[in-house]
């Protein structure tokens, strides 16, 4: 089993998914400054584990601070929960984490020190274990879509890598494969970062599922050819009305999907949706710097000086989007309703 | 002015395509060996540019020839068409250049080995001559098509290292740009070969034409924007109906165009139709080496043993294309129509 993301000895220990797949091996990040710039250059990413990195951040930055008062101690607290949050803008579990966290601050307020840092240790490896568990369910609900001899697209890496472990869209194709459907998976390399030929081949390869790489520009051609049954990708952040953030690259998949009648799912855990944005457009889009274009691994291919537009992400608007695979279950159209009923259940009474 | 190929002392020169936009270099080529492998490595690419260089090809084989019996010449030099017509199979004009050789021989026919070898050399020549003139043709009727302002979208590249010199989509922007029509192009990187990436953007930089590289699949992400007014790109072989293929990933373009209602422009010489063929189900699609899509000038980002598809063209159908730009005028659907006269016209009374 890959594990993404523990905390060990103190410490946060990550998979360095910028060795994969030529490295195995991890990084161990003994400050949450060092969590921050994990975050930040992609050592560790995936909406659903940033989140947990945040959480486990958070926990790493309380236990290094001094013996303070409570004043300044909470005063430090604030401060950590402010520069985690200023790491990456649009995966929402990010927030829901640090939320989360916050409350854990809440419930322990009047206690001492000591007994606070250890709460925030324990509900950021609770946030980590969960979010398996999470992942579990949706591959359960998930599977149900995906018939045996299907040809499943996928873009980016929802997999294990991008969560606590077992994956989102690739926790799908997991527990679709576990109930003994086979499935052959088509991986978008994803450009610029190359998430695709990098991490979820070498996930599929680890578990033996078979799969075929591509370029993200094949995919339409695919569907014309009908080699692609159906599309299943992760999300960074859904809005109240069902519009998705993800990886660039996702919105042309959605589009060419309807065209072609391919059906095209999201999966993704509650904590992605953020019922405070009534729609897409609210969602902070991150442009992230132009070297991901133009160089790979240091060599450049473009020009020097060369402009370059880089958003990590697009809005797929919720029409394109034919269910939302969450561990709640399986949303349909219209979502706002479906999103609003789901939400006030996932509400603890 | 941008010389992609020319005859130079008995050899075939070069720019080297692969060096770009790092190294500036021209490969001479002594034989017609090396031409094929200069076709099949991409040291030269694009349709028109391909169909020069086989023609080139054809005229330094003749000319390396000992002196021979008239049948022993002809069947040598047959060897030298039909290996050079199996260095690449999907560019139409390839093929349309042999033929235009094999009418030199068939003119020359009774004349003296050596004659037939000057006007094999002349005829390539005239091919490489005429390719600049048609562009600029071309470029004079595309112009129109464009207006002061437009965002303009091109994949792979179409220009002058496409084609002998000026270009076919990029000939069109450069038509606009003389006419003093100001265009801002969004350029594909173009996948996996990045031929947008490496040589469109350095053929605008040249020129100063202001541009923006962008990263495949974001083309639709922006065209829902509304960022890109326009979208040209060229052609390797358009069937008699105006089914066209072109470089992978043209065919997602022209659909995500379509839905968004951004018009889409196909600029080519007539030498790359290809009346023979109904549809573009009959135009073969070449299939390159999977190294291509795993490997970036040596380095694997993908792990070892990754299964790639990697299609190097793919067929847009007819009804997805706004025009097609010919150095005869600009074709509109029925293009099984417009076609058809447009080539009862050009054939020679």
């Amino acid at each position: 089993m890959i594990k993404t993301i523990f905390w060990k000895n103190n410490s946060v220990v990550l998979i360095d998914q910028n060795a994969l797949p030529l490295f195995e091996r991890h990084v161990v990040c003994k400050s949450y400054k060092e969590v921050i710039s994990a975050i930040k250059d992609l050592t560790v990413r995936g909406a659903p584990a940033i989140g947990v990195a945040a959480a486990m951040g958070v926990a790493l930055g309380a236990f290094h601070l001094p013996s303070l008062s409570p004043e300044k101690f909470h005063k430090q607290l604030l401060t950590i929960f402010e520069e985690i949050a200023k790491s990456r803008p649009t995966a929402r579990n990010l927030f829901w984490a640090l939320e989360r966290m916050k409350q854990a601050v809440d419930r322990k307020n009047n206690e001492k020190q000591n007994k606070l840092v250890k709460e925030l240790i324990d509900e950021a490896k609770r946030i980590c274990a969960e979010d398996i568990e999470i992942n579990r369910k949706m591959g359960r609900f998930g599977s149900k879509l995906l018939a045996d001899g299907d040809n499943i697209l996928t873009h980016c890496n929802a997999g294990a890598l991008a969560t606590a472990g077992y994956g989102t869209a690739l926790g799908v194709i997991r527990a679709a494969r576990e109930k003994g459907k086979k499935l052959h998976i088509y991986v978008d390399e994803t450009r610029p970062v190359l998430q695709g030929a990098r991490l979820t081949t070498w996930e599929l390869k680890k578990e033996k599922i078979p799969f075929t790489l591509i370029t993200d520009n094949m995919a339409g051609f695919l569907m014309s050819q009908e080699k692609i049954d159906k599309i299943i990708v992760g999300a960074d952040r859904i809005a109240a009305n069902g519009d998705t953030a993800n990886k660039i690259g996702t919105y042309s998949l959605a589009v060419l999907a309807q065209v072609h009648h391919v059906p095209f799912y999201i999966a993704a855990p509650m904590s992605t949706i953020d019922i405070s944005l009534k729609s897409g457009k609210a969602i902070p889009i991150e442009e992230r710097k132009s070297e991901e274009v133009t160089n790979f691994k240091g060599i450049r291919s473009a020009p020097a000086g060369t402009k370059v537009y880089n958003p990590a992400f697009d809005i797929t608007p919720a029409e394109f989007i034919t269910a939302i695979i969450t561990e709640k279950g399986i949303l349909t159209k219209p979502y706002s309703s479906s999103i609003s009923l789901m939400h006030k259940e996932d509400k603890p009474s």
